[in-house]
């Protein structure tokens, strides 16, 4: 996507330096720095603090990261016991996020079909390029299907204002720009997301952004509530910067603000990304997500989750219980990172030095409480039977 | 409470100065500050600034105000248009909170019974002392009432306990410390809380921690999830401040990790606070608490609101539409407030500079979510018959 006008994506193979370099996006939005993953070891790093994040963009890391593995050993051609433990270790660097196992085990289940070093690396590289255009392809998709969503919304509220303008003409004459500006509003597609499923989730376009970026390059009158997203402010930091390079109007409100803004009509749709979803549509996503689902279900509010298929587990169908949920630093709950007055980039201490935190990283919204799944093929619902209808390849793989 | 051994409150009146004087809590947990508070202004930038927060605080400090009013127009009689003048200015400091004009209309009331100045002098300051005395006792008696919930829970948990390890006995020998922990742990009543309303927000016990401390000092085994309660941390900054002083475990969370915390078994109760609450149960409090109540009623756990009669709103029945959600300063969302590496207290930015953000402070838990209210004259029902069986004086009252 466009930053200040240049086209960006969070990953690249850099043909230059012969390496695949990404965003580090703990910088974001107050710095914008490129680091280089030169070896498995800074692909293992950059996945577990997070220069990269998202799912489908974790994938995507991971699967150069077997490339990686094989460009560390170009002396020994046949040594799969390094390899498999190499992309055991990649594999482990976050364990909720379904795509990287994905990823990875693409890879080298295509590399292992060639003995030679040179041929295997050379299927390496093209394998992890594939999964990235393949990504920004499928989010291209997800983009088309869930923008014909938000253009239904569009179409409601249109037909809506239209009557109540006609019911208010015949009572008074509105003329105030105070008027037509909530007139206006009252047009407008608000859509609420939940941390960032943006093209720096993934490569383009991004999983929960896609319907919207679409929507809006079509002309439609939408507008971003931003959830902050805590601990780590994915949504402050990431979702407000991508959404505003890209000019759509957007909030930023805290995670709390949400039940709220849907009590009061504020909330026409919800669209978030996942980390992983089983094939009976529990949704495991940023901690938070849960909340949200509830908060939606209580007033009527759509929730959809985007994603491409890729995301799905396809082994899992008890998200709750059986979706590990990732515990990271609690420092990343007890620091916040911003800029100081002097516009250095710095973290604060919020709660006592001595108060204890935890910080689980995801949550899992079961089935129930999801609208819809917005994905490369096109929109089902929560449900194994509506998931297969559009996937039938994995209908029989059950365990 | 205790503070490292020394006996404190928000708010005392210090007879040496002849001032009311607070503890600004902004700086808290990192800063102990106190600020004098000499004019109405003082009173009312204090409250609207949030030196002071909490409803039962908000409205021991604007008792006050109606007393600083008299001590500023000592040469002036009956000057009862600029007394009315200033009330309502006090009033206005912040909306939400139903408690501040409570105090100020019953310091004022109390006043206009007298006609020369000594004596509305000396009644306004014995009445703002009195509320400070009430609320006190009511915070007191709000933690006998809400022990006993909390011992229930324990009791069931012991016996659950207890039945488990028999069960196990007969299947093996468990013998490790691990386990031992861990039974332990079961035992634990762990209670999740938002927001500040601990001692901090009152004047002694607090409204929510107050069955809290309670139990703690009568030595039930419990641990307090800490909610840090964006934007203004008040649970990570005030209430881990308050508990970890006091000696009680705590853990510190992100507002978003309630609903996988209920999900898993870990939250046995929720206690929050409220800064209004309708005659019929509808229950306004810091933006986020609907959300929790969302996620208590879908995992079938105990949602109770504790409350001094103060905050009962008797004219009110419909909170979602009457209640007024005060719109706070968007900065205090994109700016954090903690220590930095020096140990200096400074704010940092989080979003991009040119986001917008919107700050709702508040939000309205509907009444069919709340288990039950912790009064100062026992623990009923969130519907109007039940509340009205503790308060059948305001049975009359409605309009």
């Amino acid at each position: 996507m466009k930053v200040d006008g240049k086209d960006m994506r969070p990953i690249w193979f850099d043909t230059q330096s012969e390496t695949v370099k990404v965003i580090d996006q703990r910088m974001l939005p107050h710095k914008f720095i490129v680091a280089e993953l030169k070896t498995v070891d800074d692909i293992i790093d950059a996945i577990k603090q997070m220069f990269v994040r998202g799912a489908p963009l974790i994938g995507a890391t991971g699967a150069f990261g077997v490339y990686n593995a094989l460009k560390q050993i170009s002396d020994v051609i046949n040594y799969d016991d390094y390899l498999q433990t190499e992309c055991q270790r990649l594999k482990d660097a976050r364990p909720t996020a379904v795509n990287l196992a994905w990823g990875v085990d693409r890879v080298l289940r295509v590399v292992l079909k060639y003995d030679r070093y040179e041929e295997r690396l050379k299927a390496a590289f093209k394998e992890a390029c594939d999964i990235v255009e393949e990504e920004a392809e499928n989010c291209r998709l997800i983009g088309q299907y869930g923008c014909s969503l938000i253009e239904d919304i569009s179409l409601k509220k249109s037909i809506a204002k239209r009557q109540g303008q006609e019911d208010k003409k015949r009572e008074q004459n509105k003329k105030t720009q105070q008027g037509e500006q909530s007139q206006k509003r009252e047009k407008r597609v608000n859509i609420l997301t939940h941390c960032n499923a943006g093209w720096l989730a993934t490569v383009e376009y991004g999983t929960a952004t896609a319907p919207i970026y679409t929507a809006f390059d079509k002309g439609i009158d939408i507008h971003v509530w931003v959830d902050e997203t805590r601990p780590l402010n994915q949504g402050a930091r990431l979702t407000a910067w991508e959404l505003g390079k890209h000019g759509i109007p957007h909030t930023v409100i805290t995670d709390n603000a949400g039940g709220h803004l849907m009590q009061h009509g504020m909330v026409d749709m919800v669209i978030v990304g996942t980390d992983r979803t089983t094939r009976t549509g529990d949704v495991a996503n940023k901690i938070g997500t849960y909340l949200k689902a509830l908060a939606a279900n209580d007033n009527g509010v759509p929730f959809y989750v985007a994603l491409p298929s890729s995301t799905f587990d396809w082994n899992l169908t008890d998200g709750i219980n059986d979706i590990p949920i990732e515990e990271r630093n609690p420092d990343e709950i007890r620091y916040v990172q911003g800029v100081d007055s002097y516009g250095n980039l710095i973290s604060v201490l919020v709660p006592p030095e001595k108060s204890h935190a935890v910080n689980h990283a995801f949550d899992v919204t079961p089935a129930r409480l999801v609208t819809g799944f917005i994905t490369e093929r096109g929109i089902c619902k929560a449900s194994e039977a509506s998931i297969l209808s559009l996937f039938p390849e994995y209908a029989s793989r059950k365990q």
